[in-house]
């Protein structure tokens, strides 16, 4: 990329995303962003008005490739509710997983950046409205029974916070955990069932 | 307590809490212990050899406390195993939330006490044992259908990190959190139900 090319909002977050890790998110500012971009922190500004404002937007950008994934799931299968409900955790676990064990300082600059703004529980509210559509889907075809599927789904959420809770990354490796996070589904899935 | 009664392990570790509380895990020494007792250091050090055996000892009288607690709720009680156990679930949420509510700093000294220990494995390992009992009382009387009473409750404790693992201490004040501990509840022994 040169600095020929327009400079869009994607390109800012692409940058800032590379300034982040190499810098990490204390030192990170937005004139190394225009200088990793080759214009002026003024053009860097036009787009984003802040270095709070940027900063929240590469992380909403962070979060949201994950969201991407999931309702794809959600979408594009025919499964049933009880293995696409499987799936989709399974498919949040390794998402998650991924992006600590992969880049582990990107994702550790992630932390301290979701610790300072209100996107992560947009990002909540958009994984347990999915976990909802997904179990109004079986309630639906009769393979799940729920009285409430908004409680359900937080429910669900919650009983998994071991498997996509940044808090717990670093047993994310441990050789037990996959067994776990077959044991807990099962357990889910039993409790949802019709 | 005065100088005169016997210097037991039992007063050294009260003391030792009280020291913890005051100056906090980086600050406190032997020294003060042994000054709040009114001893020499070489008489602490006749019960426990080294500091760090101390601060383990102090950290596994904290941990045990609550495993008394659902001791009792185990062996005394007549109630049928899926109550048992959420009885047993809402008294382990009640004593972390209130360790974590009512004497702050010394919950956070704890944290600090319990990474430096391998005394919560063994504490993890005594609380899934007691799950596993109240689970395989469930089995022997026809109201749990589990494959695996081992499995089964390493998935319960699992799936309710949220409401006793302290690295969620601050959510334990949400006014919203005695609902989803309900909904996880309810879940999962709708799950293990036969």
């Amino acid at each position: 990329m040169t600095p020929a090319d327009p400079l869009t909002p994607e390109r800012i977050l692409e940058a800032t995303e590379d300034v982040l890790r190499r810098y990490g998110p204390a030192k990170a500012t937005v004139v190394d962003v225009a200088r990793a971009l080759g214009v002026s922190h003024g053009s860097v500004y036009r787009h984003f008005r802040t270095k709070a404002a940027l900063r929240e937007a590469v992380t909403a950008r962070w979060l949201t490739r994950t969201e991407v994934t999931l309702t794809e799931i959600i979408s594009a299968s025919t499964e049933p509710a009880p293995s696409k409900l499987r799936h989709w955790l399974a498919t949040l676990f390794e998402s998650k997983r991924h992006k600590a064990g992969d880049d582990p300082e990107l994702f550790a600059t992630y932390i301290v950046l979701t610790g300072e703004s209100t996107v992560v529980e947009e990002h909540v509210r958009e994984l347990v409205g999915q976990l909802r559509e997904i179990i109004e889907e079986g309630v639906r075809s009769g393979q799940f029974a729920v009285d409430d599927a908004a409680v359900a789904a937080q429910a669900v959420f919650d009983a998994t916070a071991r498997f996509h809770d940044p808090a717990y990354a670093a047993e994310w490796q441990n050789p037990a955990i996959g067994a776990e996070f077959t044991a807990v589904s099962d357990l889910l899935l039993r409790g949802l069932r019709a």
